[in-house]
């Protein structure tokens, strides 16, 4: 084993069994791929202060987590406004994995980037690319149904990336069909994805529509409240026979606090 | 000490232990009243799935929390829309406090109902009322500035509540001033108040101008998504030098899972 880099994440192993029931176990496959949803949200339900600005939620405790899901899961997705917004990493930076005193891209996560309009202006200075390029990380493949032009799609593919044109007829009312996605990414291989964000992206995962496709979900809660005007997560409606419902409710349940922020763990459900 | 009633709640001591860190101490005095912020939020910040809709999120641990909390307070705060939606009982049915196993009133809170223009349609068969009469809690102080009628007054008189007409100078833009109820509270020698709901009484409090007048939160977190067109925890936005800011911030942490539920105590703060 390489020497592990100064930057690389440590998360016990204690904290490590209290979520192990709620990812995937490795060489587990299915149908499709496993998809766990996970975000970091204040009090009022919020992942931002406004769109298009991060906002710090979470402690130190909760990041180290965050990468160590990414080292058990075969892929990240997150939305298009997330990667314009962060200029994320999207790598996984737990001690022991590729690039972080690991062989190879070993326990490194493909990350996918959910771009219907091809709004990203990635560039080979984003800083997932450059990591790609040091091979600290995988390169993202990108799901688009707008033209991607030749210098863009010369950037992603130097460094293994690949971008994947959407046919119309796996769009719903716009968006790229979930069923879809999780299709062609079991096509290649990956058999867990663990779906980030952001607020777009998680709002319609919770829907009444889409929610059968979580497998499981692990949210941190801050014990801050942002106010009005941020992203905030709160899904769509659910209406049967006239009535509303609670759209979703977790059950086998399991909260652990995690220095000054909550994890809360399940699996979803419908009442 | 009379016979426990059938329908009296338990909380484990252990449980108590847990939160007594965060509830005024007995015989605790200040200049003003304690003021404990509680309530019960979904996932997404919601208290009920529509305004005026009671929703059942927390479970029966939560409830017995509650109840626990009112034996602890002199006083239990309402707004208007929640004694109208819920013809709320405001009293306390833990183990041991009168009417429920213990001497007297011993232990039962003072119901303050906030309504400033005279909108709470109650009548000796309210909830409350009924519970005064059998001796099984206190009759509610109302704060208004609408004149009540005789009825009314009688109804509430009968069985020892009140009326206090609040005077225009303590109200500010239209909403009775906080720091008024408080003054007028403690000149009752109550020492203690609870403030339970509902959405737009917590998001005054949480709002930046009030926070001050916080001293300890109290939240339940139900571990469901209730989706758009729910009554909303969300304070005003915090804007400081042109910039937004959280809110507000807990000091002092303490999440303790509670059921399927999670309760989070804590003290308010700014960043």
């Amino acid at each position: 084993m390489a020497v592990p880099a100064r930057d690389a994440l440590q998360f016990p192993q204690s904290s490590r069994n209290q979520i192990n029931d709620y990812i995937p176990r490795p060489g587990q496959t299915s149908k499709k791929p496993h998809v766990t949803l996970t975000f970091a949200t204040s009090l009022d339900s919020q992942l931002s202060l406004a769109p298009g600005v991060q906002t710090a939620l979470s402690g130190p405790e909760s990041k180290a987590m965050t990468h160590y899901l990414r080292s058990r899961h075969d892929a990240i997705l997150i939305g298009v406004g997330t990667a314009e917004a962060d200029n994320p990493s999207l790598n996984c930076r737990i001690e022991g994995v590729g690039g972080y005193g690991g062989e190879g891209l070993e326990g490194q996560p493909r990350p996918v980037v959910i771009d219907p309009n091809g709004r990203w202006q990635f560039s080979a200075d984003s800083k997932v690319l450059k990591l790609a390029r040091e091979g600290k990380g995988k390169a993202p493949f990108v799901f688009t149904r707008a033209p991607i032009d030749a210098v863009k799609r010369e950037v992603l593919g130097s460094v293994g990336g690949q971008v994947k044109v959407v046919d119309p007829q796996n769009l719903t009312e716009g968006r790229i069909s979930w069923e879809y996605v999780l299709d062609v990414l079991k096509h290649e291989h990956i058999e867990s994805v663990m779906i980030e964000g952001g607020g777009a992206v998680i709002n319609d995962l919770l829907s009444p529509r889409n929610i059968g496709l979580v497998d499981s979900v692990i949210v941190t809660i801050a014990p801050t409240w942002l106010g009005k005007g941020g992203v905030q997560v709160c899904p769509n409606e659910r209406v049967e026979k006239g009535a509303r419902l609670p759209v979703a409710r977790l059950k086998n349940v399991k909260w652990m606090p995690l220095g000054d922020d909550v994890v809360l763990c399940g699996l979803p459900g419908q009442e």
